[in-house]
């Protein structure tokens, strides 16, 4: 939510075990591997090669769908404002969630495509059908941007996850008033991995118009697939990544990581390492009964300390501090690929000697 | 100029030499190495970690300037767009040549961000005092955009390279219309290798107000340090780099990548052996008397091939065609990093057996 | 707020009495007047004019300051457009009422420009130097727009009037955070002649960097006349002017209109001739104690009425439905420049018969 | 082209007799009649009003097409802007003479909108479908805006006039490519009026997908008439309007003058005195081997003077200067619906006697 001032305390004593993100490391070392292994191979550039090509099909077999068209972005700022500018008119705003990636921690980056986002109050990141179709059934009014498409994300920011009936109850509005459905999955793995998601890589290619397949945050060095469904919406997408910067020259690394990603089911091993190894720690905060203030399903917990807590942790740990409510601070403690059980054995114990 | 055709031809036989541009393998071994050997340790994200102050340091001492400003970007379609709508007002234009990157090769770019390219007519990509005076005397005129700044490209997108005169001169020009100078310096170390190039990193700081230093190009994976050292251009450049997708999450692979470029020498090396391989080539194209339609004192060579030649050398090489001349096909031809001296060695044999 | 369904059916019944809005007549008389005299003079183009230059010195007058600049424009969201894209750098967002003008009824034009509008919440249309500090003093992130600007109304878009001690604490904290603060006068006349004002044009051009005096709903044909007091927002504003499509060719028109409302006091007189009708009706109003559900001192009553008592009243009359509330709705009456009193008092007398 | 700066001198003596522009006086006495016998009348705003609706009518019948949509905007810059901006998707660029209005004098309020002005060469503005088929037939390439409609202006800037079977090729290739074609019709009715004219505004409405009816240079106060005859292009048209600051609150005076232009003939009529009278003066130009640099065969006039002409005739009259050529002087004389026939004697006289 905020640059984290604990980060930059934690520069100076690089001994601080990190918890404030999923992205604190490199890349898993398969991935890593793989980009070494092909590092010689020379390819043509910008997206047109063997390795984006052949992770392009393996996401369509993921997604049980062949029709599918997929492309492969940097990063999720850039894969949002990309996918909203290439459907939007220009009067067209797109709903979201008060809490949206989009809403919140974007800079405006959508706004400066020229649309409005318009927000739908929510607590844990998710909004339901009633709630969009309340916003859409408004009176016709050219004095207002018209909701021209629905953005979600797949775990939310605050590890909410929908369901596969919220989503069709989601989906039937948005068919109904003919909103395109774009998913932002920058944590789409994690989803996969809480006990709260039923829903699939198929289920997704159904549902959505539109939706990526998160790489930066669930272990690759930097990467997100977009995923288009809508057969109106795939034409002259690679432009539109052009124009605002995202076509990366060396397009290969972006194929290699999401290759080595889902040719044997990698993307979800690292998932269900993160949310295990979160899991473990929720466990050791409920015997102490200290209050997680959102859903703990994925990979983030959002944990409420009294101040005596916060300062005997941080002393060891770098959390992300979210909020302050009273006496207590509430911050964001994530696991990912990369977290030691051994890292998480510690704090476990540290919890238990609060 | 245009997607090449070529090259999907090559995607066939991977057995072809491509040497069609300068990104189509991965990243300078060392440049690889550090990656790897970093990869397991914790950072900040967004580019506030050790490695990108450190990178950003040795940069520092490489312009002579410790009052300059580094900031690290992904790709250059990505930095020019950042960095001129960082600067320009709304009705604001950027002076560019007819050849720069901006006004033919980023899908409108910078038109997307709301401003107009205006272009002076050029060759091999170089434009003079003179031409950039003409443009910005002509009479005020609200109905036209206002020129804002100055965008030059070294070397040029045709290998043309500036003197330190030329952009001396060029700088005289530019402060006396208060118009910032930005330089794209994507193969700017292939600059610093030719033989006709008389300026350093220091100079550059003296005489621009904002240049990138090219990584992508010239041997990293992904890359570009962009460097402000006018003191009015540096305010909130992070907040823009985020509203256009280009702040990396990891960004310590940036940082990490540039500091093994400056820790000593390793960027002036690279671009040394890319520019003496087409020497080579040079030398072998000229004993053949075979036409050299640009300078060639950098890492590219356009080269005009009779249809025969041409036909020839496509059944080993990839080239990218550049455009037709009658029965004649010109195409460009460029080293880097990872250009193998056998590979050049092969070619120089298959041109003087034409 | 919406387009007004009452209104359509109205057209059908040309005998209604239209109190829905502001600009259901043309122009004051002795503005129409002005402009058929000046119609055969022959003068050039683009607000360069004679008129303009003889407007721009009035308002300079009645400012009491000469140092300021005068620009016209035709319409309200042109204006707010070009304003605030003329001083918002791309990352910087404007601090706006929940209910401003640009936040709601104007589809979406600033983000259309590229910025993010920042709402704080409100019931009548004004906030506080309180609320804006508490946005403004948010922790430094370059993951969200920054505050680069404040916008107000006075008179606002529901009736509150500013006092010149809650602007001068706004102005404050404005200058403090080096926020412009820029005022949108689209009923500036009738925020002037009401009660619950205290603040002058020249207490305006003292406390803003940026004001608008509204003219299109003040009486004229159409028109707003921009007053830049801020120095650094001086620079070029007519190039964006035009750039957005509004330097009116004819700009004399708009030159002719400001200099009748200011050569001699008509701005005023027309102001408190609407307000003065507009006080009359509220008087009846509370006599029948209908409740008026925001302040009711400028020419806009917002009443709640019955069902009944608006089945009633809509036989004769025409009003802007704003919303429901259980068998009540809420609707906005105005009055303006033409509202004869005849009409309100057969308003009067409907009211009473209620 | 650029602001006149004769006008500047000619506003110290309103003696002068001014022919810079088409746009010196006010509107044609019909039409101010008709806004006068208005004035009180009361309508809904925004447009939606008798007026509106009944122009729209006329202009339908005009057109000889019932299914077009008609939308009134009060300028040209605003109007260009507001359809271009309508059509592009963002990766999308407008084809253009390079004369074009959107290309040289509208301050890049099309850029402003994010999309580039793709320019073609022509001295009278006039482009041909050949030079269009070249730039739409160029290989497919990403990394370069794509064609996405095409814009000329009947007449030209420089006074050509396309003919009936010019169009109808552009038109050809425009379907083949799947672009829509665009008209700009700031002086559609000095076209009408020019001997080289063979097309009517039926003609327009099966050839263009979008054209406008230009009011504010043939004697309107002010005000542009859109005709959207492609189905595909009119969803939402309204909500762009408002969004550009386009859509006039008492939009019921577009409404009466397009009332007044198309009931009677008066369009035709105020464009035939205008040309009349250009012919006039051409006749006496030519008498005197005085030059034409461009087709003189609407209002438009552009005229070679050599020095000494140039300085006896500016002692009495106001001309747009256009450019030097050694000695010479090229200026433009506009007449218009107010050029009085005795002005024109008196120039001719004055020419005669050069």
């Amino acid at each position: 939510m905020f640059e984290n001032t604990n980060a930059k305390q934690a520069m100076k004593n690089p001994e601080l075990i990190r918890f404030e993100n999923d992205y604190t490391r490199g890349a898993h070392p398969e991935i890593l591997q793989r980009i070494v292994e092909t590092n010689e191979v020379q390819t043509p550039g910008y997206g047109t090669d063997e390795h984006c090509a052949a992770a392009a099909d393996l996401i369509k077999r993921a997604c049980d769908n062949s029709d599918i068209d997929v492309h492969f972005l940097v990063g999720g700022t850039q894969t949002n404002l990309t996918v909203i500018t290439s459907i939007l008119r220009p009067h067209e705003a797109v709903i979201a969630p008060t809490t949206g990636h989009i809403a919140t921690s974007e800079t405006g980056a959508i706004e400066a495509t020229g649309h409005k986002v318009i927000t739908i109050p929510t607590d844990i990141g998710k909004i339901t059908a009633e709630q969009i179709k309340a916003v859409v059934t408004m009176p016709e009014n050219v004095h207002a941007p018209k909701p021209g498409m629905i953005f979600l994300s797949q775990s939310t920011e605050f590890g909410g996850v929908y369901t596969k009936a919220e989503l069709l109850e989601i989906k039937a509005v948005a068919n109904k008033f003919d909103l395109p459905l774009f998913i932002d999955g920058a944590r789409l793995g994690y989803a996969f991995a809480s006990e709260d998601c039923d829903t699939t890589l198929a289920d997704l290619a159904e549902i959505c118009d539109v939706f990526y397949i998160g790489g930066t945050k669930v272990g690759a060095l930097f990467g997100e697939a977009v995923v288009i469904v809508n057969e109106k919406l795939k034409r002259d997408f690679r432009y539109i990544m052009k124009q605002r910067g995202g076509l990366l020259a060396k397009g290969r690394l972006l194929g290699v990581q999401f290759e080595a990603f889902f040719k044997d089911g990698l993307y979800n091993r690292v998932a269900e390492h993160a949310v295990a190894m979160a899991m473990k720690i929720k466990a050791a905060l409920d015997a102490k009964e200290i209050t997680l203030v959102y859903p703990a399903t994925t990979n983030q917990l959002f944990i409420k300390f009294n101040a005596k807590q916060y300062e005997a942790l941080v002393e060891r740990y770098v959390f992300a501090p979210w909020r302050v409510e009273g006496d207590n601070i509430i911050v964001r403690l994530c696991t990912d690929w990369s977290t030691p059980v051994e890292h998480v054995e510690q704090l476990i114990a540290d919890i238990e000697a609060l």
